[in-house]
């Protein structure tokens, strides 16, 4: 290739602003979250926009701390996404299912689905959930333990992967004349047998038009790392500084090698919120306007989730307390080791801490003018730290318009995104091959 | 209610018609099956035509006489119609889902999440899996018996209905100065426990625009009937010959009562294939150019899995054989019974059946000109035969097209079809009340 590297963008869609007060804002109504059209101008506007994709989290279980604010959307992923998809043409539509607690067949389907539906352009995000309530959702009396959900998600992509090759590509052939619908010999059983699963296959659904949907990670543990080295394609990590950025960005693209993967068969995307501002002094402003919104409540309820501690018995003016040692922790755990790494390295007070994560709960955050924000992401994008952003806009839509209209153009002047798609796949967008099936000739 | 009854109706949409061989017609298209486009255009006709939903069937296994004919549509059903619903703004659109592989959490939020995508239009077709190839998908050495199917539905549907009622109508406030989401005293645990199944709730989507989605069943035999009485709001049927439909009707209406419900909480609604001719010799004409098309093969699959027996070693123009005993049955028992009770009834060979099941499996079948499909249907409607129909077109869009031209018209003339939507929900055009949440006060 030739052709000068270009940023992957995608836009993270999560209810009206990734801001954990988003809905508190003036700028933001808290009742398009009930409205599939506020979801699909969003991708519209993203499509517009030329980024990659939109993506959309997901927890299966409510927020126990729903009474101060909403945390993922109303919707489930993948029907939301058909809607989105349904109204888009070339953006990629990447939706979040748990290997915790779905069927290899299930997920499988509903992602191949979704890319059917979207002619090519789903991704599956795969989490092992780290919502400890799930458990109590899917007949489970404890959430699964964090290496055992690793080993349950290798299994799980084995299958599911496999169920994605069943049918090659010329399977359908519909001759009439013959009256053979398909070749029966290109549609195979995929036998799958491990610990967890049994699947026979093959799947319902002819192959994807991008060979198979894209698989996208973002756990960043050690178990993490592993699995997103042997299976991702896309990574959403967080991470909220240039050293562990560059060194997470290193390792994964490293021990990609062990799997026989080259480095560009993935796409590593640190989450960003960024913050704008006409002058420097305006977007500190604005950060600041917007914490304004916070309710101590809610910020202590979800740290105290992470630390697996009763946060509430703190001095919210005294220091953040050590984290308690990782295997007492079941939950995200790396993020919680980056909240606990942002205390210590800047000393923070409980209620700094508040502050600093209420914009991307540990993603970074950048508040500038349009030429620092365009500055800071090119910075990190040449110095080995991301292949591209993965955009946590406080409020939406508003702060995703002005991302379009002021620091988009900055990139593209800077030859680091693209003016237009080239391709109409998921795949093509983030120059990933078609993977080559694995039954065929 | 003072205004006439009128009738139900609704467009079963498989693939590229009903009939068996409708790919290998000249007038169909068989790559449409994976085009999301055709399956929109054909919910945008049936909305135009003032229908009350689209339906979509479902199994979790590929057909295995797939190599002589599709059998279901390739898409995931509650993806595709988030899809439709994305370009429809009044028709129903109803998927059907497992209750013997999935989970209840599970079903429960993609049934809610595609009401919530349509605005209240969603319904979820409920079966218990008649296929026995899902087993070898799932994890499971055999497919679950008859009965132990029926008992987990009860619970699975007891669970599904919990979490649709936990949140109450008014639980999210966004109450912005005081800082509160939701009034969390409105959103209820429902701690369902039963002997398959936990699961604490609440689910994570706020009440249905329309109460709760609504509930479609078809299974016929004595333990469908009876989880039909107890659960089913509509009902799809087999039923071929007038007095079979009318005691089928009496009987589960009268079922009802033992649950506390009128007779109108449901519409049965039996499957009609039409096929219309300008006579009636025309129509007889074209039934016959439709069934040249038939692949002995494919039929003589379908009816072995039916008889759980290989019925390749009989000779096609011989008597059909019996059905072996009921309990030795494990798949649609009611079809299974309905094509037997068929062939004894009129004396028909195989080739004969196979000829009279090509259309619609066992639901009715109507040759005749526009006149007299609308007698057939006006007869049935008015003799407690049922509520309305299951449309099964035999090619797809053609003959809906003829259908809504000729037919339809017919039907409105003689007041028995609307001629527009009086709401916006399904439960609105079905005549069905709001459930009452059984949280509120």
């Amino acid at each position: 290739m030739t052709s000068p590297r270009q940023m992957h963008l995608n836009l993270f869609i999560q209810g009206i602003g990734h801001h954990e007060a988003a809905w508190r804002h003036p700028a933001t109504d808290p009742y398009n979250m009930l409205d599939i059209g506020y979801y699909q101008r969003l991708a519209q506007q993203a499509e517009r926009a030329k980024l990659d994709s939109v993506f959309i989290a997901d927890a299966l279980a409510i927020n126990p701390n729903i009474e101060f604010g909403p945390f993922n959307n109303f919707f489930e992923p993948f029907t939301m996404l058909a809607a989105v998809a349904a109204v888009t043409e070339r953006i990629g539509v990447i939706g979040t299912a748990s290997t915790t607690y779905g069927e290899p067949y299930e997920v499988a389907r509903k992602v191949a689905s979704l890319d059917l539906v979207s002619k090519g352009r789903a991704g599956w995000n795969i989490v092992t959930s780290a919502n400890q309530d799930a458990a109590f959702n899917f007949g489970r009396e404890t959430h699964l333990e964090h290496t055992k959900r690793y080993e349950r998600a290798d299994e799980f992509l084995e299958a599911v992967t496999a169920l994605w090759d069943s049918w090659e590509p010329d399977a359908l052939i519909a001759d009439r004349n013959a009256g053979r619908f398909v070749d029966r010999s290109k549609i195979h059983a995929v036998n799958h047998h491990s610990p967890q699963f049994s699947v026979r296959g093959p799947i319902d659904i002819p192959r994807s038009m991008q060979g198979q949907p894209v698989r996208v990670q973002a756990g960043s543990s050690e178990e993490g790392r592993e699995f997103a080295a042997k299976f991702a394609e896309a990574i959403y990590t967080a991470q909220n500084n240039l050293a562990d950025a560059q060194e997470f960005y290193s390792d994964v693209k490293t021990r990609m090698q062990q799997y026989g993967r080259q480095p560009h068969q993935v796409a590593i995307l640190p989450g960003l919120a960024p913050i704008v501002g006409r002058t420097k002094d305006e977007a500190i402003d604005r950060q600041r306007e917007l914490n304004e919104h916070i309710i101590p409540e809610y910020s202590l309820h979800q740290l105290s989730q992470s630390w697996n501690t009763d946060l509430f018995q703190y001095d919210l003016d005294g220091p953040v307390p050590p984290l308690p040692p990782r295997e007492t922790l079941n939950g995200g755990k790396s993020r919680a080791e980056v909240f606990a790494a942002l205390a210590e390295r800047e000393q923070l007070t409980i209620r700094q801490l508040i502050d600093r994560i209420a914009f991307a709960r540990g993603h970074g955050t950048f508040a500038g003018t349009p030429t620092e924000i365009a500055d800071h992401m090119e910075m990190w994008f040449t110095s080995g730290a991301c292949d591209g952003f993965n955009l946590l806009m406080p409020l939406l839509p508003d702060d995703f318009t002005t991302f379009i209209d002021l620091v988009l153009p900055e990139l593209q002047r800077r030859g680091l995104f693209r003016t237009d798609y080239s391709g109409t796949t998921l795949r093509s967008h983030l120059g990933l091959d078609e993977p080559i099936n694995r039954f065929g000739n």
